[in-house]
């Protein structure tokens, strides 16, 4: 089995408006590091998993749509909480549906680390 | 498959006595830098693993059991060699142990850092 | 000469509303990494630079003003952008002025990192 | 399931003369960053997944043959591309065949850190 | 005094030819991970070091003068060593040459990380 | 100005008897990871500050001393508190009286990091 990391990032705002979450219920954001690893049995015919160009630009593709914005106004997070596991869902979905051969992969797992401390992580199988 | 990584790290004393440890047999110590893995296959209602609030203070818990202590003295390791993996499987233990819904959950990985170039992992399922 | 570094995180909201901001204009936000480095040309009596709960409760202090906050509702931001410059400032001035013995110290610096490709200080001297 | 990972690294130079890799076709190199993870379902009689000492020779033994080395010229990689995919299987292979009850244990995982910001790694079950 | 470093990094190939070099007098390559720090004594209008993004556009510029290049053959190293010092001080001049301002500067240092376990910085002045 | 900089680490046990440093007060260890960074206006005949091998020789000798050893009972540290702090100092010392050309550094600074959270540096000029 091959896996391939690529990494990026993009700073959000958003709320997470439940007691649940303490102070972080009210308006606040993160810097969210963002690793996407792509994992293959058998490498391509170019003796990689995937180009690491390819790779990065649906990362960076994926997050585009988060980047620099408030997702409390995002509407792919209308009514339901932002929380970083949601995020990470969110773009291992965005990015597993940019991949044409997405069922000749073995998994996608997105992990999204939120401050030196915590990270959480989403794993997609075809 | 989703999973929430906290961390943090204790400082101990410890003497590893046979001679397959080299210079590491005598009495020395470590920083320990810990990381929990929880992994589930749903998130919660909140939309999370866990509060990571709750994961971190399972984590300390787990790790005051053995901040600042030397090892060869902790009735945990009495009879036993505290290395590094004995280390994190008893953490895993302990951080399990105090998890109410762990049948709900599909695994918990405890990694422990001991230097810069080493690292060992102990990973438990329900 | 001496230093000792702590460090610490916070995560805040805020928008830089100026067009030479770019995307970063709209409202978002960030995990700030942060670190102060004390710096003392003698060790004091106990052979430190500070007590480092010490200091990590100073740096505490200093982040609790801003944590899970909207630097945009913020006085001490009122009518000046909160870059991460302007953070680290106010940062560094809040940390030494909880410091009695300031006079005795060689420099402050509290750096901020932003992202993980940049990051910004603001170096003090009494 | 335990583990144990350890880490070293090695300067390479080589091409990958396919128009796929872009600029990386010509002549360029890479600080190859590794860290090989041994995993095993019970520790040995010494509590441990194997000496931290023999798995570090393991890897400087599998990297010897590589560092300071122009892979364009290397046998092992004749006729074929020394992607980073690549270099972690032939790693991967190296240590294996050096471990004499390699059946014992449950996984070997190769990473191999290219650049900042991509990794790949091979995993080999005996 | 303030400052902002931003990072990025590029791989190379080239030999050091003189036995002082060791193994690495040979043909081989690295992939060096390079900060570039910029100090100033106060902030501009827009309450920054410098535009983080013109920043990261002059470090970007330095690096595509070497970037996938083999420096044997480079006419900016020709007739000397391309040591990790050497780069440095390259990319320290490059940048400095494309700041308009930099009179207005404190300082700019350059720092080029060769593998993990060792890194050389060049400082220039106006 | 120029710098190297170098890394490695050491395991040690020890114990700081004094009020002042709380649960620290008793006998518990550390992983200092250490830093030696060397400064020099010049660079010498071979476009270096130091070679590499020679700069992480030296530190090694220095960490040598007290690798695997309770500091309680190092005559170094006899009558006085092995801090991290005061282990800088000494490993700096002992670097700098390694050298025969000291006079030729602008500085020379260990920095050693004593948890994920907190470092300390000590600089020696000649």
């Amino acid at each position: 089995m091959y896996s391939l990391t690529v990494s990026d990032h993009a700073m959000i705002a958003h709320s997470l408006p439940d007691d649940f979450f303490g102070p972080a219920a009210g308006l606040h954001g993160a810097t969210l590091t963002v690793e996407a690893t792509f994992e293959r049995e058998q490498l391509d015919e170019h003796a990689v998993v995937m180009d690491i160009g390819r790779a990065s630009a649906l990362l960076d593709e994926a997050l585009s749509g988060i980047r620099y914005r408030n997702l409390d106004d995002h509407p792919d997070f209308a009514g339901r909480l932002s929380t970083s596991e949601a995020i990470a869902a969110h773009l291992a979905e965005r990015i597993a549906a940019g991949i044409p051969d997405w069922h000749s992969f073995a998994a996608l797992t997105v992990t999204v680390v939120e401050n030196p401390r915590a990270r959480v992580s989403c794993r997609l199988t075809p």
